[in-house]
């Protein structure tokens, strides 16, 4: 047995205890997690000033995502508490019916089991996933970037001590603490023991995942977002909504990249938004007929098409009619979120319709594609597959179904 | 392009058709496909005469299974009625709910996309995955095995005559006529076109599909299903069960295939239960403890308690209480049916929450994990997995959602 098998397994075992704790239990757990925070907040920073120290080469957005400081705490603590109050994702009532023989089905929701979750330099996910986990009665296995080590060995082990204080198996949530390539693939292979592997970083991480994982996997959060500009919408509401998109959070997923903008209006509108972007830092990128109409446009290049900037960039092709938006949408899309801004109802419901995506919005920035904006009150993560859960997540996507089935003695003839 | 890509590329178009149906149409292209079958019935028989006149190596089960006669002809057509009176699994009200900025999130149910469903010498299955698809608004790729392809032949070209008579593109159900591997190797990297597949055959074919797919997967059927015979369990009714569910239908996922019996009746109930498979003309095997009780056993090796028989073989173990039964099962379990005979509700509950299958049974048959029999009306297979579908699996198992976001310009802060 590798180390990794060994996790595994001691990861299964104390997923059948954490399965069968009440909703109290497991929000005390949480509560502790929050009381160790605050308890022990100087360990955790000072474990994250040696992260910090070897950190020298990532990028200022990256620096800031690792960095753990007092403020990040409060905010970790003000999740866990969040989490605290959400409804039992394992509660009934359960449907259940009665066969013709007279035996009773009952269709309950149980925890998945499992969970391995693969991420980045994002300590912060290390506490989230372990609490969300938990909340919805799973074990969870979790294997963060090399940049983020220190502080992740440091949180795991509270988490640990937080679910010994309440007298639980600490294998409920373990961290792997080999950073090398080796443990991801290692992970990948675990059909064994790994119910679902949640990977969370950028497209090529993804990709690699899906392409090479045997456990099942929820593919997560690559957003290639494109906004159609049709010949209808109102242009005032269209500038607001794009502006918006592209410009309010550029390096998440949920903001927009491409801008399609519908030929009976370019001449008009191209310009004008244009300018409002540039207004705000973007870099304006088209093809030759978007040149052509504003010189300051530089040239798109192919890749640019399927490529998710992240960043103040943003790429604008010029279409005939809504059927050609729908169809170079479904070429380039990472089925997140796509949008329309159109006053036409028929070209709404077509473009609602056939466009392959998570979440299609008419009107709306797709800024909003969020598990807290939406309602769910936790996000675990934003599908861009079809099987299982899809677009924004909450805690029912860590649940399963199993039929219990009560009877006397029935047989089937 | 590949002939195999080109395929896929036209069934992303046909899925964009069929989605749009309603379900009038949907129903109408099953009834002329019922309609065809009868009236085309000679030609469909005597491609399967081909099949059958090739297949002299197939063992008698499996020769049957690949018949197409007018008896199993009227079958695949009643079963096609059924389908027509279910209600659409596509139809709403679905959930919806407004944002405190005032846009609308509409929660709709949608078909997959693209279905490929794998399997083998049952060309039944060709009708029955195409019909199912269509139904709940999929395209479907179809890839069935070598021993049944001029039947499979057949049966496409109906179908596909079917969808054009009804004014729709025949690519919405399509028939893969290489018979290689390597079709099959390539249907499993199609991300680009296909949504899920499906496979359905033996455990090793459906593991080789889990362990290569880069596409998304739904496990199916593989059933090494364990009956426990608790201390407290009515005997006389445990006989019953046990026989029904070892003897009914032998070659089936949900028959039972292990037998571990309570230490503490073993030496009164073994022989009884022995002696009731054996009439039916069961062969035992089982370990030393076992044969030390009835020498009419012979022994088990170890594969034994991971193999699925499908026929009348059946191993017992011998247990010393509800929690090695449980660990017994959890270890050699494939978590599509798991059985408890007790009258003791605490061994009841904690064999229900801790058994990790889709269906765990008091008292019951494990024959009645089936879509029909759970009352779902329909069957696309039996789910071993936890994510998407577990369990029997019926429409709604080739739907999933999307979010449409209707509003007026809002933006996120």
């Amino acid at each position: 047995m590798t180390k990794i098998d060994e996790m595994g397994a001691r990861a299964k075992e104390a997923s059948q205890e954490v399965a069968a704790l009440s909703l109290e239990k497991r929000n005390a757990v949480l509560k502790q997690i929050a009381r160790l925070l605050e308890e022990e907040h100087a360990s955790i920073e000072s474990a994250n000033q040696k992260d910090l120290a070897t950190a020298g080469d990532l990028t200022g957005p990256m620096q800031k995502r690792l960095t753990i400081n007092a403020s990040v705490l409060k905010g970790i603590s003000s999740s866990l508490f969040s989490l605290i109050d959400l409804k039992d994702p394992l509660a009934g009532p359960y449907p259940s019916w009665v066969h013709e023989t007279g035996f009773k089905i009952v269709k309950k929701t149980v925890p998945l089991g499992v969970v391995a979750m693969v991420y980045e330099a994002r300590p912060n996910v290390t506490v989230d996933a372990a609490a969300l986990a938990i909340k919805s009665g799973n074990a969870v296995i979790l294997r963060g970037g090399k940049e983020a080590i220190q502080t992740n060995i440091a949180l795991a082990t509270l988490i640990q001590k937080a679910l010994e204080q309440e007298g639980l198996n600490p294998a409920i949530v373990q961290l792997i603490e080999d950073t090398s390539h080796d443990s991801v693939n290692e992970l990948l292979g675990l059909r064994k023991y790994v119910d679902v592997l949640i990977p969370r970083g950028s497209k090529g991480f993804i990709d690699f995942v899906v392409e090479n994982a045997k456990v099942p996997v929820i593919e997560t959060g690559a957003g290639n977002t494109h906004i159609f500009v049709d010949e209808s919408a109102d242009q005032e509401e269209a500038l607001t909504v794009i502006v918006n998109a592209k410009t309010s959070k550029p390096a998440v997923c949920n903001a927009a990249e491409k801008l399609l903008v519908h030929e009976a209006i370019a001449a008009d509108f191209l310009p004008k938004v244009v300018a409002a972007l540039m207004e705000k830092g973007v870099e304006i990128r088209g093809d030759q007929a978007v040149q052509a109409i504003d010189s300051r446009v530089e040239a798109a290049t192919d890749p640019d098409w399927e490529t998710e900037y992240n960043d103040l960039i943003m790429a604008i092709h010029i279409v005939k009619d809504v059927d050609q938006a729908i169809d170079w949408i479904n070429t380039y899309t990472t089925h997140h979120s796509e949008t329309i801004l159109s006053e036409n109802a028929a070209n709404v419901a077509k473009f609602m319709q056939q466009v392959d995506a998570a979440v299609v919005y008419q009107n709306v920035s797709s800024r909003f594609t969020d598990g807290f904006e939406f309602g769910f009150g936790a996000e675990i993560g934003i599908s861009t597959q079809k099987l299982h859960a899809r677009g924004p997540m909450g805690l029912p996507a860590l649940t399963t179904i199993k039929y219990e089935v009560f009877g006397e003695g029935q047989v089937r003839n």
